[in-house]
């Protein structure tokens, strides 16, 4: 067949496909328009893909439609949140994209049964208003939480800054309503903290990027919001006495919730923030207690921190350490890597997030390869992230328009997964694997001798997707 | 083939088999006395199963080779822990019973990383000891903690008495050593807190029951042990009213660690461990708070308890709930509902212990309707359990020796399961499905329109094990 009329076929295909998709969710609900296929076709992470529709359902039963139909006629079917998830898990590759803007509804608050029941398109900071109203949260909270779904932090197996005492997003999903890519409908967990329910389909889907099924509803554990949270601020000459002070704290038997830190660079760029004159490598630790016990936690930290830190600010609650700027700074390290691209490339930056988790204990040594990496690459490089979980990100920032640095930027980024192998750590911790980390994946997988591992996960994909129609060629 | 020559043949190949296992683990680790066997044979609930040989591998690499010699001679594997799980899902049926007596070591204690590395049959009680040196705790407690060991609890995918706040094994488990029904090693997970490995297979091989693989390692989570805890225990007239008070407390936002209760019945012929005149619904309540917090915990206790009971006992920290032998008596649920059953039926007891969860809102009206069943039934029956999360073990006391009754308490058991669906629970909260909820499990998902997640729990199973020879005939 030559080349014309396969084009011309698949063309037909394609505009048929559009007007069923019409059919099953109106046509206000489907979008052909280049520029809307163009905005849902690249993320966070600066990827880029293609797609030939847009589609927004409004129920599970429209998902599971549009499901039917792309498995019927063999379209490739992209599930969608807001592309955060730096991986590259949720790039479109020519099929239709689902796009859960318009499944965005809280459909139940129950505190007494310690739930909610969300929609895939619900923000974690429109949860995070309406649980505060009860006194309540949801533990899990990735840095982009503004705009980050619920849904994708589902599929991403997102973690966040309290993952040193709350985990990640999988220990807090109890049920999951999944449309399989035969469009079939499944209801798998409880609502119930405990549930045994043969093969752990809800974790399995959890962290799965959207290649096994798509997340139409979701029941999450809740628990109140702590009391209270008394706070450090230390700044440290050298970023390794920051983090063997995280070792400090984790042997002194306190379990703080919070443990973040940012190097001496980033405090540099973003010092306005705080409005404050400080330097040097900044930990944050966040305690949780109750109020009768804050002093006496303070009193504890700077005990611990005095030792290897000349600078600490306190605050005696949450409120009082949002009014120190101080979180802000943690939280605007993204923006303040660019900032600090461009101060030292002074042209147009692009900013590589590395995403690796290493035991507490090695942290100090991890960060110091990390940083002679870097000088041997000559890298404008920032270094942060989730202290308490051994959670690193090291930012590399390089000239947009230098495809030769960016070959060298992969280099390193390879390296810095390494080093986190050789410190017993992982080249994911909450980033997820998408496109970016396949190839980690399977280096981490030959250094662990566990090789069949990928078999075992190619053969699930099969089990679930045998058209690979769902999210093809993430992950495995 | 006449069946004199296939019992031959049979015969010749267990014989070889046991020869070559022999040469494996060593002539001590292999036994085929039939006392043993018979003794490696029963488990908790009462069930009994049979095997070729009882095999005691030292280490991983034993566990591979009895694992490859079974896969090749198509022989099935039986791994093994204490067999307390009460679902029968460790129960033998004509294969290679691997227990783990011999690999019960706690390889490391690492306080500042936050995990423990153990051998399968490292056993709760002791590595409650070891940890609590360190002033540290593993939050997972099954009832049976003295015999249970962390092995069979992984694949039981267990939970225990603090399950409200820290929920079941499967999110305390950060990485895994499998072997595969192949007889290949993997090593899956790690040991930091956040790992994105791709699909999850160490949470889904928790409670997979040894059907896809044996764990011969474990990475646990562990946490600082709280500062302390205050208790209260409270007796109520009626037991709807108990279960009431647990929605008051949850109500209140506070998150208590344990809340455990027993039926009158259970408090009537247990009374003497408290040395006391007490009777009514017991519900016992554990906080965790800072030892300032105490007071104030207790104080607000009183007020939510004392609507609904007239009689509450309080206690300052664990030791004086111990003194008062409240905990006790809770753990004593088991062997004193043999006790009742006696005292009731004046005939050696069976007793069959159901396993549900529901929505904690819904528990005063679940009671109501279980006690109206036994009723119907005429059953001797207690009911206690972990109120905090919603899961409840109704016992039913049959005569050993009484087919009739025996078929219908299996009618009584699926009617408890009905219940739990009907208030959008869930038929196995923490035993598992093993042998004696396999049917249950099919139920549950029938009554979600969820049969196809069950069709893909049997293609994963072929994935893992497609010989079917590891703990062949539980779940699916």
């Amino acid at each position: 067949m030559s080349t014309k009329k396969e084009t011309f076929i698949k063309n037909r295909i394609t505009m048929m496909v559009v007007d069923e998709l019409r059919k099953i969710v109106g046509k206000d609900n489907v979008s052909t328009d280049d520029l809307i296929i163009a905005l849902h076709s690249k993320d966070a992470a600066g990827l880029t893909g293609k797609g030939i529709a847009v589609v927004y359902p409004e129920n599970t039963e429209q998902v599971a439609q549009i499901v039917k139909l792309c498995y019927e006629k063999d379209i490739k079917i992209y599930p969608q949140g807001s592309s955060t998830e730096l991986s590259g898990s949720s790039m479109p590759n020519g099929g239709v994209i689902i796009n859960f803007g318009r499944m965005n509804k809280i459909e139940e608050i129950n505190i007494v049964d310690g739930y909610v029941t969300v929609q895939p398109g619900v923000r974690f900071i429109e949860l995070e208003e309406e649980l505060s109203k009860h006194k309540y949260m949801f533990p899990i909270d990735p840095g982009s939480y503004r705009a980050a779904t619920i849904g994708g932090a589902i599929n991403t197996g997102a973690g966040g800054m309290r993952g040193a005492k709350y985990g990640s997003i999988v220990d807090w999903i109890l049920g999951l309503e999944v449309v399989l890519p035969t469009g079939d409908v499944i209801n798998i967990g409880s609502k119930t903290t405990k549930c045994r329910q043969g093969y752990n389909l809800t974790k399995l889907i959890v962290g799965s990027e959207g290649t096994l099924g798509i997340v139409t509803k979701a029941y999450l554990k809740i628990v109140p919001a702590p009391e209270n949270i008394v706070y450090a601020a230390a700044f440290f000459e050298k970023i390794e006495d920051a983090m063997s002070a995280v070792a400090d704290i984790k042997r002194s038997g306190i379990l703080p919730a919070i443990m973040e830190f940012l190097d001496e660079d980033v405090v540099e760029v973003g010092r306005r923030i705080i409005n404050s004159d400080v330097e040097g490598n900044l930990l944050i630790i966040g305690v949780e207690c109750n109020t009768e016990a804050s002093e006496r936690m303070i009193d504890t930290l700077k005990e611990i921190l005095k030792k290897r830190s000349k600078n600490i600010i306190f605050a005696k609650n949450s409120k009082e350490m949002e009014e120190k700027g101080i979180m802000e700074l943690r939280r605007a390290f993204y923006p303040l890597s660019m900032k600090f691209g461009f101060q030292q490339l002074k042209t147009p930056t692009f900013v590589l997030i590395e995403d690796i988790a290493v035991p507490v204990s090695t942290l100090h040594k991890v960060v110091r390869e990390i940083k002679e990496v870097a000088k041997k690459y000559d890298f404008a490089t920032l270094i942060g992230g989730h202290a308490g979980d051994g959670n690193i990100h090291p930012i590399i920032c390089i000239p947009t328009e230098d495809p030769e640095k960016f070959e060298k930027a992969k280099e390193f980024y390879f390296e810095i997964m390494k080093i986190a192998l050789n410190f017993e750590g992982t080249v994911s911790a909450e980033h997820g694997i998408g496109l970016l980390k396949k190839e980690g994946l399977e280096m981490e997988m030959r250094f662990r001798k566990s090789e069949k591992a990928l078999d075992i996960m190619r053969g699930i994909k099969k089990v679930f997707d045998p058209k690979n129609i769902l999210n093809p060629g993430k992950i495995v």
